[in-house]
């Protein structure tokens, strides 16, 4: 049996595993980020929990030997990600980073002869390209070629999948699905842009539309201080009509978004996820693809719309699948 | 030198050339479709320009010799085409067609002895497809690997060539850029679909767009009877106002759907062609990028916009490259 090492950068934590070629994962590990602390210091965490899963993986029974049975590790970050060379050149998640070589750093904090020796290759790329690669291989994307996924939370990211790898089109910023116009004049987006999905369907977004009405005057038992999404789940579950609308207005602009993404592209599915689409079927999904029928061209191969299955775990799937990818495994 | 043999399929003629490798296109013939006639007697006047093309190639000093400088022949087409197994689907240029297997009627229609012992490969794609096919080799795009096209002119076509390869998606449909959503309650488009591009800068839309302004009581030069989007950009070019805001509404939403198309794809290059495009730089191409640049993300690799060169040879240029494209050549 074959594995890679998936780690998953964020913020807060980073959390390592080990993938077999099966889907299995196994291994787990998590340390704190400590942003704070900067890029090397980050990298050499990261070269920590990579030895720490070796470390586990030999000790199983029948031991993983690392020089030939690990073929690659993949690590998934947010931000732009240059995938090529392995560098950061941005990342809201770490003020400051500005064209970090991250895998440079991490493969020196690694340096020691037996690693050297053992030669397994580092790979990295946006979380949510990672993500979407995780769904392909082992989640909601299993058996097709050409998918596109939607993470919809903080803000909305995306990420393109082509011939089961990563499309990254010309500078690694293809699959901003996020930035997809939905309305030309309408809301303003962290990107500088008006009207892209992100600017409707993220968090912020949500809870500011649903305050705007309130406002406004619009009837509801929720109160506008301190309202999140969940919140505005709950009360739309409850049967709260405004909490209802907001739900499938943002629903139905995920469904004008993705018309243009399957015009564009013509993928075999689009794959959701991320903290918002728990929302789920009820109050948004089947907003979402009412307006995607409505819309797409009636055309035999047409973009089928699912939610993601892998949960938290995407990011550590899709970030190991980036090593089988590479190695042509896949 | 090598060659091939590019077919523009039209409803009004068939146009056919020679290609070269180095891009000189020679040995032009034209022929009238008689779209009233069927598919099976339309693929027989494909086969007879594609003879008269091989035999004044024959005759060409020093002669061409189709059996061994030949390498393919190329057919671009109008509407849905299934690429892979050279079926057409369905065309709004020849009503009623649904599912025509139209290579295997050419390569019957071509059927003899001598043809069959030279073994010469036919392919068959988009007309919009074959454009940018055609720009990127020997056109605009020349230099570039992953651009999108756009054609505005009675429709608003369009296509993605990715590593210097039609993208064809999952069922054939990728690249449908004219059905990007700019307004997503906006103007019904011929597909059904609301707000699409097509329906604001189509040639009839852009008509209908002028009249409603002209019947709402806007003082213009022009007489809304029998308008053209000719009359309304020589307006333009004259100074009327109303013509002039047309084209740069015209162009700011193409900078809107090209905002999406960059955010999803992230090309290196757009190319516009049709005829629309040319009312040029000033009524058109001008408003385009500024829209563009107010909206897109600022990255280094920022898609560049620009009008299409090859002008009435890319259908024949782009399907002529077909063959150049399948055999692994470019």
């Amino acid at each position: 049996m074959k594995y890679s090492i998936g780690i998953d950068l964020g913020g807060t934590d980073i959390k390592a595993g080990l993938l077999a070629e099966d889907g299995t994962l196994s291994c787990r590990t998590v340390i704190s980020t400590q942003v704070n602390e900067g890029a090397r210091a980050i990298a050499r965490r990261i070269a920590g929990v990579i030895k720490q899963v070796i470390s586990v993986a030999g000790e199983t029974d029948p031991p993983i030997v690392c020089s030939e049975q690990i073929i690659g590790i993949g690590l998934g970050s947010p931000g732009l990600i240059i995938a090529e060379s392995g560098i950061v050149h941005f990342s809201p998640n770490f003020p400051g980073w500005c064209d970090i070589p991250l895998l440079d750093y991490v493969n020196g904090a690694l340096k020691n002869r037996a690693w050297q020796a053992m030669d397994i290759p580092l790979y990295i790329d946006n979380d949510v390209n990672v993500m979407v690669l995780g769904e392909l291989h082992h989640g909601a994307g299993v058996g097709f070629d050409n998918i596109v996924g939607l993470t919809i939370g903080t803000g909305v990211g995306g990420g393109v999948v082509i011939d089961k790898k990563v499309y990254h089109g010309n500078w690694n910023t293809a699959g901003e699905l996020g930035h997809t116009i939905v309305k030309p004049d309408g809301r303003k987006c962290g990107c500088g842009n008006r009207g892209c999905l992100e600017a409707y369907a993220g968090a912020r977004h949500i809870v500011e539309r649903t305050q705007e009405q309130i406002v406004a005057g619009r009837k509801t038992c929720m109160n506008p201080e301190q309202l999140t999404p969940k919140k505005i789940a709950d009360a739309a579950s409850a049967g709260d009509e405004l909490a209802r609308e907001i739900f499938s207005e943002t629903g139905r602009l995920v469904g004008v978004a993705l018309t243009s993404i399957a015009h564009i592209l013509n993928p075999q599915l689009a794959v959701i996820g991320g903290g918002i689409s728990a929302a789920g079927e009820d109050l948004l999904f089947q907003h979402i693809r009412k307006e995607f029928n409505k819309r797409v061209m009636d055309i035999p191969g047409k973009m089928q719309i699912v939610p993601a299955k892998l949960g938290n775990d995407a990011g550590l799937v899709g970030a190991a699948m980036l090593a089988y990818n590479h190695k042509g495994k896949v």
